[in-house]
């Protein structure tokens, strides 16, 4: 029912390589923005772009890091994403570029893109929010809350973070404090807290990772893609 | 579709007057115990009753106060309010009773039952799960957090809270307290909250409560029926 297809596209001369799952049709229609983990466009981002077809959107999953990092060592990629983590502003405009890429797109409805994230993915989908920019949502599934340090903008996008509430990268007081942020910038928000979820809760591989805290969680999985999906029927519900 | 019928009942000598809100088959099914706000039974919950039978449930709305308190001033009902908020044992054995009556009918399919409440409801929900008895769910909407300073039981009921983030009732740090009691309790929980939403949001006349922080959100009303909806088909998908 959909087909995938690789977009190259250059930012300040890196070479990236982001995927691209539509319908056959061609039609324009409502796209999420899939920002993959540290780990880069992988089978799962993929994945959850094909149900979000199977649903009527369509899914760019967009590569941050560079297409010669595809499939590179974890150790390599959490160099990367320190990399592009120590500098928010720089980030921000490789999100907005590939937020350009998007709506340059003919299959792309320009005034209906999400951008969802997991785990640094989530973290970039909240910074691409507190950018300011004209987006309807910006959803975070066990994504990174730390706040970029730059200028407050008002957010424009509705907000959304699945959060465990056993991750130990995000606790409480970091919970607490996005509340406030979002708050502080207008946002219409929501957070869902999980309870003896850890971080990465929607990955089925996450256990390979090693990482203590880090682990699948079959229900948060699902319960947590439900409420995406009926947050993307609360936006788009005429555009079927 | 549904019919409406009063249920005399008594609690350590006070007369109680529940509504049942059922199918006109009366069919045993899975059915949801609403506890209403602190102004007792009223048509608000009754009509959440009606939209759950429509979805193919039963309802419950649970007389707490008294059949003499129907329809009372508010100020009498927050002073009943507080003297049932003052003895949380004699508060559960309350609930206890009300589950029991629930039990008793032929149209509750017995181990199909969730209890559901609004603001003080709400807590009655949390108190009847923290008191361990082997229900399918406790939901809170904009219920209050307190604990009962009793001794902690192991929760089985699955635990969901709709929180507005803006309730002054309810502050940021009671939400990690609650998600800290109910990680403790082995709970399968979750707390949703939402942003710039106030007390009492899924009542359409909460301003006329005439007070601070208390407010009617029509879109976190929806989300919250939405999602609770969602629970409801995790647990009961093939009831149908």
């Amino acid at each position: 029912m959909s087909k995938d297809r690789t977009i190259q596209h250059n930012f300040e001369s890196e070479e990236l390589e982001s995927v691209f799952v539509g319908r056959r049709d061609n039609q324009a229609r409502p796209t999420v923005i899939l920002i993959p983990t540290v780990v880069g466009v992988s089978d799962l981002e993929i994945g959850f772009g094909r149900q979000l077809v199977e649903l009527g959107y369509n899914a760019l999953v967009a590569d941050l890091f560079g297409k010669k990092f595809r499939g590179a060592p974890r150790d390599t990629m959490f160099g990367e994403m320190n990399r592009l983590k120590a500098d928010r502003a720089a980030l921000r405009r490789r999100l907005q570029h590939v937020l350009d890429l998007a709506r340059g797109l003919s299959e792309v409805s320009k005034g209906q893109i999400v951008v969802a994230g997991y785990c640094f993915g989530g973290m970039c989908a909240l910074d691409l929010a507190r950018s300011g920019v004209d987006i309807a949502a910006a959803v975070s599934f066990h994504g990174l809350f730390d706040p970029p340090g730059l200028p407050e903008e008002k957010i424009k996008a509705k907000v959304v973070a699945f959060h465990g509430w056993d991750d130990p990268m995000v606790p409480p007081d970091k919970v607490v404090a996005l509340g406030h942020e979002l708050t502080a910038a207008g946002s219409d928000w929501q957070i869902h807290a999980y309870g003896h979820v850890a971080h990465g809760f929607t990955n089925p591989n996450a256990h390979t990772i090693g990482i203590e805290g880090v682990r699948y969680n079959e229900l948060a999985a699902e319960r947590s893609w439900t409420s995406f999906i009926n947050l993307l029927e609360e936006l788009f519900a005429s555009h079927g």
